[in-house]
């Protein structure tokens, strides 16, 4: 569900009632009963939802009773309702986590929730992955965005550029190389997986011209994945490396170093139809590229592209076989 | 001619005899007479050269004599090759900034040069850009990249990192600024241009969340743009920027705090066609995206599709009318 007042119960259901979505997946909806009730009797969708399996209903796991004035769309409008909806979408990612690791469902797709409810809630995260991550028992996760033409891992995240050379060390380079390769071999069912890895400065600090993590953490982070036979290449000039890493499969991924490095090529190709994917976790969890849209929630018009991806990259890596690499 | 030993030589050749080229510009070759014959005769092209203009011939304004141990292609193999061949890339640049300041020429196109058989000959320049500023007359400059689908400009370059906080100040993002959009009106014709600004920071510092530079420095230059009445828009989050700087033509330039978080996205969808332009100089000024390619030199395998798109690109900007905005 996410945040009951952001876009994510509406785009969840116009994903899940598209044809190919609806023929291919079977979807347990986790949350307040009155939330997913009311957002498709507002967008005239006609169908029937139901607690316990049935024909021709939509399963609803219930997690929460939302008062009808902590379900209405956009941000909340005081102190409690900012609690009572943090606390909804809460319980709900503590069910969806409960159901994939019960094997009651193959695959957690996360709609977006808004960080200073779940605060206001009592649950300091500064994100979903965070959460997860600690409650599939603290196992070192990556973000990673997988489009049709790019899949891109971030060593750093939500770190001021400032920070993020002292942020960078050997381990974290290595970790996220290991944790990609891993990933994608399980979950992607790709063989023998290829990275590139991006230096952290221009040209990849041209041979120590500008700036030496290049020479200090990335190469020798490089060096240790190789020694353990995986196959990495790096630090690359990250103005250099996306061109090579999409459909002409040089490479299966890119990892980044920040926030930017990666996410700008690749929101400038995949604005749309982007998924967030969660390395190292021991499930699947995809999630829309998008925030709650506090703004447009209740409108009807947000778009679904981003979670019908997400959906999608959830069913086919929790199938079996190959993902055809982008 | 850039570097005798690189494969500008060779680009440039390729380039102005193609079909469209050869009939829409007029080029003078700028160099040694001897380079510019033989890279014809190795790539087999039937065409003659001329020191005065001649009817079917290609004029050359020569500027170096090399001896032959000085025009092999690919890396120079000693000091006095190095020296030779950066005093005759040297020389060609002059000539060609006095012939575009004489209107002997319309417009600059420069081939890959090698920075250090410049220092070799003593000339002691970062690169073509800052030797170009110099000669124009100490005037601030700007590198633009340009592309069918986007147009971006840097306010740092070839700086580290964890430098780049630092050399953000109000005045070079306001000064980038204002260049910019004098550039676009005077050379690119476009009578209002609009500018994206990006953050330094992830999701442009998140409200201070991530980093005060957008605070302290770059909204402060935008505002100052926006008083001058020009059309401005920032400091914007990176990762969604590019996506509306393209063919919807929100933006006809985003302007980039530093080298890959413009080059990244640009690179990605201009890999081979990229064109890189000077803003500030007093003349049209433009150059291909890559460097001399060394070990590409004298095969005849170089891509020239990057110079073909520069010479475009300074035909365009140097004819009247308004150049199609990307």
């Amino acid at each position: 569900m996410g945040d009951p007042g952001g876009i994510g119960p509406e785009v969840v259901l116009k994903a899940i009632t598209t044809r190919t979505l609806s023929a291919t997946i079977e979807p347990v909806l986790v949350g307040d009963y009155a939330v997913w009730e009311e957002t498709a009797r507002h967008l005239g969708l006609n169908r029937r939802f139901s607690e316990t399996p049935r024909r021709g209903s939509i399963a609803v796991a219930i997690t929460s009773e939302l008062e009808p004035r902590h379900r209405v769309p956009g941000p909340a409008r005081n102190a409690a309702s900012a609690a009572a909806r943090g606390e909804a979408a809460y319980k709900a990612i503590l069910e969806g986590v409960r159901l994939v690791q019960a094997g009651e469902a193959s695959a957690l797709v996360t709609a977006p929730i808004n960080k200073a409810h779940l605060n206001a809630a009592g649950h300091d995260f500064p994100g979903h992955t965070e959460l997860l991550a600690k409650l599939a028992g603290d196992v070192p996760v990556r973000m990673m965005m997988v489009g049709g033409e790019l899949r891109v891992v971030l060593v750093t995240t939500h770190v001021a550029i400032a920070q993020v050379p002292q942020r960078l060390n050997r381990e974290s380079v290595l970790q996220t190389i290991v944790l990609t390769v891993q990933a994608l071999r399980r979950q992607f069912g790709i063989t023998a997986p290829r990275l590139a890895v991006c230096g952290l400065n221009p040209h990849a600090g041209e041979s120590g011209l500008f700036g030496d993590e290049e020479a200090r953490v990335i190469a020798p982070a490089v060096r240790a994945a190789c020694r353990r036979g995986l196959h990495v290449l790096g630090p690359l000039a990250a103005d250099g490396v996306f061109a090579h890493a999409g459909n002409d499969g040089s490479y299966d991924a890119v990892v980044c170093m920040y926030h930017d490095q990666g996410l700008a090529p690749f929101k400038f190709v995949h604005f749309a139809d982007g998924v967030n994917f969660t390395v190292g976790l021991p499930f699947v969890r995809t999630s829309p590229d998008h925030g709650t849209a506090f703004d447009v929630a209740g409108s009807g018009q947000a778009d679904a592209r981003s979670m019908a991806a997400a959906l999608r990259l959830a069913a086919q890596l929790s199938g079996s076989g190959e993902v055809r690499s982008p």
